[in-house]
């Protein structure tokens, strides 16, 4: 049969793909795979290929983009055609171009869902997923924005957690760490002086959410700037109003301070 | 090795949990699972156990709580012990607890992830993840509650778009329908006038999301109350300030009508 099925390969491996995900893969007559719209720190293709028992074409941003999937379109008319996307599929919105342009052209669609690191973050921190506000990326310096602080300032206006996804290039293996992104809320703070983000804020920091040892540690901003956090990629949850239940997930998980037990409510 | 290790079970069925997942189920000395939390429409444990070779021990969530999860512990302090969640493990709170206890008693706790609702819901929809403001659960009538409203109006206000999950008793199979939501909606509303769910408002009903044949509806609350969304769980989303791809997606995904368009910035 023909159609297009987006696969989610999930989080840090090729085993973070689902049970369910794996099965499509093993049936499929064509398998695409890319890589660039999010990191997974331990993939190895050879093992995948191992794993679902098929040659996987690895596409770039660039032949993807420019050549709006045709490659993909092609096999998609000709059988079941499988294309993995790190994390959920459509969790980053560069694919559904793609999905729309198949639906268009008479090619069925499914998805079959994976874990997303936005999930993950937030189940690793213990903190309450329902008190989240709107998730926002960090840039790197040279994309210096106002939003992320705007964004947290709006969070915390109405009592919410705010969660930062520092920048990464997966294709040049570049990275914004935590000190800097800290550094480029910080020189915010100093023109807006709206107390969103200060050197006596608290916040958590997480190295390599979803992979096998994450790092996870809550602290004053002033003290997080300093603290190793190991390998990339990296993540910042900056809280709104914090209820006691999560302050103790963050004593027991992430290392916080005992003083965090006054600021619960 | 004793420890404690909480994996996720994914959407739907058995082939819901990851690759890894299933692996550390396989190799754990004692399995245990508990299936309130979440509802898993095609689950069979008949099946999930000839996929993991091992007995699965189910809890209920009487016997977990009253008991502070002692019996979980109780293994987890002898040997391997996976505990096996619907969707992602801490993504509902109800866990957290149980995590902190084992912690405390000196028990090695991990994580491995799985894949949850919200970013199956968002990635379903098409809608821009980084649009979505605070999620909210819409209840049952006889617990009948303001926030699901002022949480849409506030998002609204701030642009954002809001995920509204519909109340579930997975143990009875009690659903709210999306119609019962609306009408909630529809009488703070009245009330209210804020403008903020009314019957020409917009929005985007789903069943089943990660489940094989979800079903998606984009329409004016007037006309989604009286879709027919086929099989529970269901959910909602509101969305605030809609660009132009999101029209592109709901028309193409939701069979959202045409008028869409003009929604759009």
């Amino acid at each position: 049969m023909n159609e297009l099925v987006f696969v989610g390969l999930g989080l840090n491996d090729e085993k973070g793909i689902s049970v369910r995900g794996l099965e499509e893969t093993q049936t499929a007559d064509q398998v695409f795979m890319e890589q660039y719209t999010n990191l997974m720190v331990d993939f190895s293709l050879a093992r995948f290929e191992a794993l679902c028992g098929k040659k996987v074409q690895v596409v770039s941003r660039r032949n993807l983009e420019e050549e709006n999937g045709k490659v993909i379109l092609e096999a998609a008319k000709a059988g079941k055609t499988v294309f993995l996307v790190p994390g959920d599929p459509f969790i980053a919105t560069t694919h559904v171009t793609l999905r729309i342009d198949a639906e268009k052209q008479g090619i069925k669609t499914r998805i079959v869902h994976g874990t997303s690191i936005m999930s993950a973050i937030v189940s690793l921190s213990g903190m309450h997923n329902y008190k989240f506000g709107k998730t926002v990326t960090v840039p790197f310096p040279e994309n210096f924005s106002e939003t992320p602080y705007n964004v947290i300032a709006q969070n915390k206006k109405n009592g919410l957690h705010t969660l930062c996804l520092l920048d990464l290039n997966a294709a040049e293996e570049r990275f914004l760490s935590i000190n800097q992104a800290i550094k480029m809320l910080l020189e915010v703070e100093e023109k807006k002086k709206l107390g969103a983000v200060a050197s006596d804020t608290v916040a958590v920091g997480i190295a390599r959410a979803g992979g096998n040892k994450p790092t996870l540690k809550a602290d004053f901003v002033k003290d997080l700037a300093n603290f190793d956090f190991g390998q990339a990629p990296f993540s910042l949850i900056f809280p709104g109003e914090l209820h006691f239940m999560e302050v103790d997930s963050l004593i027991a998980f992430a290392g916080a301070p005992a003083e965090f037990r006054r600021l619960s409510k």
